[in-house]
């Protein structure tokens, strides 16, 4: 085993704005030896996601932040290449949070057996995993969607709003996409299945939600904030529901956020503005895993990832998700 | 009956900021007769409200504004005085939205009778009137208080608050305020029973909220808005309930109004920001005024008014509300 070399990143600095590569540290070490009750994960794909520039910063959030000198914090999918561990055996796949590294000790808490042959593997970063979970549990579980509404849908192709988007149409939605590009749009509407998609590059997005909401909004599934947040709401009908995901363009904000200027239509249609993390839904996930994966076995639901290769590239290849670069599920393979 | 001179306030023009007299008009004029099937109503009492404000606003609210030249809407307590109704006779007290005038025509649609020997009139436009209602129901149906629970409560000693801060306290939650002035806080501790009460115009409300808040906040009802929410929003439980009421603080901005800039909360808590309209709550009305009246017959509930008399300050009076001079729900007495 001593042949093997870990690369890994670790948090050096608490990034201001941008994380930017000074922010961590990188190192080659030899690979650690699995101990008694312990098994060597060899990481195969790394998870990169808007919630790793959160856990960036000190400070309360719904789980503690990466301290300093610690690996960088992100959910992998892995193959067990040593193991001393009863459940677990070499050659098995699992997908955990072993974090920015290539090769990870664990004593087998938090890892879940994928099957590569269910599914290729980064789609058990995708719609059957994390982001997945986040948009079947959000859309259904706090929006409760009914046929016939409609359901708005920002970061229309990204990890989440895919899978948002397509479970949406499932349920007999009228289903309107935000992205970014005539690319993701296209995309959307051609491949996801979404009734249309507004271009936000292209200028406001409010004649885009007049046009394509005609009716107003039921449901807003947010992964944004911001401006789009704030037009959306000016669109929600009575007794909407939106789902507070995430809100990317504003992490790496050095001034304080835009709070959302017209959160007075929530008063004025009675509508409801609810947080969602997915970690609370846990319990549930093997119900989502066995409907999402259902729904991929019979062509009705896609799952797009944009692959990059080389764990080095880590601290470049995360800003793609903030500048919007990334077209599907951003996933570094080591 | 020509003898009869009506006082009436009609609008005049929209508002930039606060309301001023120019924005009105006023004028005596004969009052009129009642026609087949209409009654004639002296008004007694007008409601002065903080939603007035946002009448005067052109453009869709969750009622249509007030038009130009259109007598000023009020919520009402007056006394028929002509009837040629079978519903109404001569003596009846009646509450309605017969707006700020002093004689009013009526078809008796939206009226409803009040007993002055059940409850002084005054008191049917405050716990037993709207804003009573949209604090019973803001705080039972939208906010779901559970025994033990931490419920602040801004404009803690205003129309709504004072019901609400009531009601949570009967339902054994521990109840907080936050109101300006040290009148209103000792007001609120001593005779409605709050168990503390933060003086916003002391200072930042964080150290009081820390305070008195220790476990954190399970349901905020909020009529205030800007820097208030915000620094509730610091202090949520996860799975908090924050109701919407109101924005008090924001109904005279000349720009765009403050977002709650920590409305990411929402998120890493699991909370939700829901809005409440009272007239959705029309239908169940009979059970809050039932169970209302019961408290105030068994002590259990006070109700306070801020009684001006004239209905010629009008304006003037009006804008008590904005300055958070009025202690206790605002009535002009005709």
């Amino acid at each position: 085993m001593s042949a093997l070399i870990n690369k890994q990143f670790k948090l050096a600095a608490r990034p201001v704005g941008m994380a930017k590569r000074s922010d961590f540290t990188y190192a080659e070490t030899p690979a650690p030896t699995a101990g008694p009750g312990q098994l060597l994960i060899k990481v195969l794909y790394i998870s990169l996601d808007p919630a790793m520039r959160g856990w960036m910063n000190a400070g309360k959030s719904y789980i503690a932040p990466v301290e300093i000198d610690d690996t960088m914090r992100a959910g992998t999918i892995g193959e067990v290449v040593a193991s001393n561990h009863p459940g677990f055996a070499v050659g098995d796949f699992v997908s955990g949070s072993q974090g920015v590294q290539s090769y990870a000790l664990s004593d087998g808490k938090g890892l879940y057996k994928v099957d590569p042959k269910l599914a290729p593997l980064p789609k058990y970063l995708n719609a059957l995993g994390m982001p997945g979970m986040t948009g079947y549990f959000g859309l259904l579980e706090v929006g409760q969607p009914k046929a016939g509404e409609t359901v708005l849908v920002s970061a229309a192709s990204g990890a989440v709003g895919q899978t948002v988007g397509q479970v949406a149409k499932l349920q007999g939605c009228h289903v309107v996409g935000i992205a970014g590009g005539a690319d993701k749009c296209e995309y959307a509407v051609q491949e996801l299945g979404y009734d249309a998609c507004i271009d936000y590059k292209r200028g406001p997005i409010f004649p885009g939600l007049t046009e394509h909401c005609p009716k107003g909004v039921d449901i807003f599934f947010d992964n944004v904030g911001g401006e789009i947040l704030d037009a959306a709401l000016t669109r929600i009908r009575m007794h909407a529901r939106i789902i507070i995901c995430g809100a990317i363009s504003q992490y790496n904000n050095t001034a304080p956020i835009a709070g959302p200027k017209n959160y007075l239509s929530l008063l004025v249609n009675r509508a409801r503005m609810e947080g969602i993390v997915v970690f609370d839904w846990a319990p549930r996930y093997g119900e989502a895993v066995k409907a999402l994966a259902g729904w991929m076995a019979q062509g009705k639901l896609k799952s797009k990832e944009d692959v990059v290769e080389g764990i080095e590239t880590f601290p470049e290849t995360l800003l793609k998700l903030f500048s919007g670069e990334n077209f599907g599920k951003l996933v570094l393979k080591v």
